[in-house]
């Protein structure tokens, strides 16, 4: 196991419904040292991509985002989930559907920080069902950039997120693929990676 | 003027409302170098406190929270800003008024992540009226923790929260407070702190 499998398999929780708790230490609380863990993992995975830009989505995607950037010395936009007084009309906008708040959000991004030519590398704390990356590739590539490499967190192996993005073609990698989980006894699987 | 001075001079965008635009590299697109001078400029200012957590807000918020938690080795509990399904029965909860999106939000915090005896350094981006802050140093108090410390990187000090803040007798250090403003010519000034 790597160190975020080790660290699920001690913290992470099992509830009913296909829902995996990791806020002890990745979306309510934050260990900065696991961050840092994760940021270097999608370092060395995409660091020969050209990465010019990093992109996530608010909130639990930001500090995954900022501790890779510090390895990649690379700015981070970070994806807004509802349209600000303070964002300027011109930016690209996604509808998403979020699996843990049943709702729809529109996303956006200014199309200042976005720019034709940049090699972006998308990170996120979760792959369920993939809704929130499928916006995020649907902005990069709205704004004819090019998504280098997505790096995640947890993905939901069980969910057909990932391998709908895999059969596309991106270069995704998740750091965990939980393949099954059981709220009864609390056990989690995770699939084999090279 | 200090380096977050410099930085809002040159890329601050002044507008119409008392509004202003930092997200150049603060609140939407993130430069890493920068939210790492703002977390060692809070570690210098409240190493001495005896910190176990700090405490933010999303979404914002988080970036320099982390960068913060870097120095001090601590962890960071982001506050949320609606009720997920991924959030157990038993948390602390305040209402925040918000002057961007204009909207109010229970803002709210895990029992499990704050604790009493946790000795919390309050971080966030804005201080402006000071509703959310006043959420979260209600959120702490609720929680019998204590408030050591509050660092902000950019105060409106032409705005009631700061002031309402530090009469109360909170440690309050802002990297930066605008004392003026004006959207016709773009400048902004600053006030002289130690």
């Amino acid at each position: 196991m790597n160190f975020l499998e080790e660290r699920i398999t001690k913290d992470g929780i099992v509830k009913e419904g296909n829902v995996l708790k990791v806020d002890s230490f990745l979306n309510h609380q934050m260990d900065v040292a696991l961050l840092d863990q994760l940021g270097q993992a999608f370092y060395e995975r995409f660091k020969d991509k050209g990465i010019t830009k990093i992109l996530t989505i608010e909130a639990s995607g930001i500090a995954i985002a900022c501790s890779a950037a510090r390895y990649f010395g690379v700015p981070v936009v970070f994806a807004k989930k509802s349209k600000s007084i303070n964002i300027d009309g011109d930016m690209y906008v996604a509808e998403v559907e979020s699996f843990t708040h049943k709702n729809k959000n529109n996303v956006i991004v200014s199309k200042k920080f976005l720019r034709p030519g940049d090699r972006v590398l998308i990170i996120d704390d979760f792959l369920a069902n993939g809704c929130a990356l499928q916006g995020l590739i649907s902005i990069t590539e709205s704004a004819c950039a090019s998504v280098e490499g997505i790096g995640i967190a947890i993905e939901k192996g069980f969910q057909h997120g990932g391998r709908v993005i895999r059969n596309l073609g991106y270069d995704l990698y998740s750091a965990a693929i939980v393949e099954e989980m059981n709220a009864e006894n609390g056990t989690i699987v995770f699939r084999e990676q090279n």
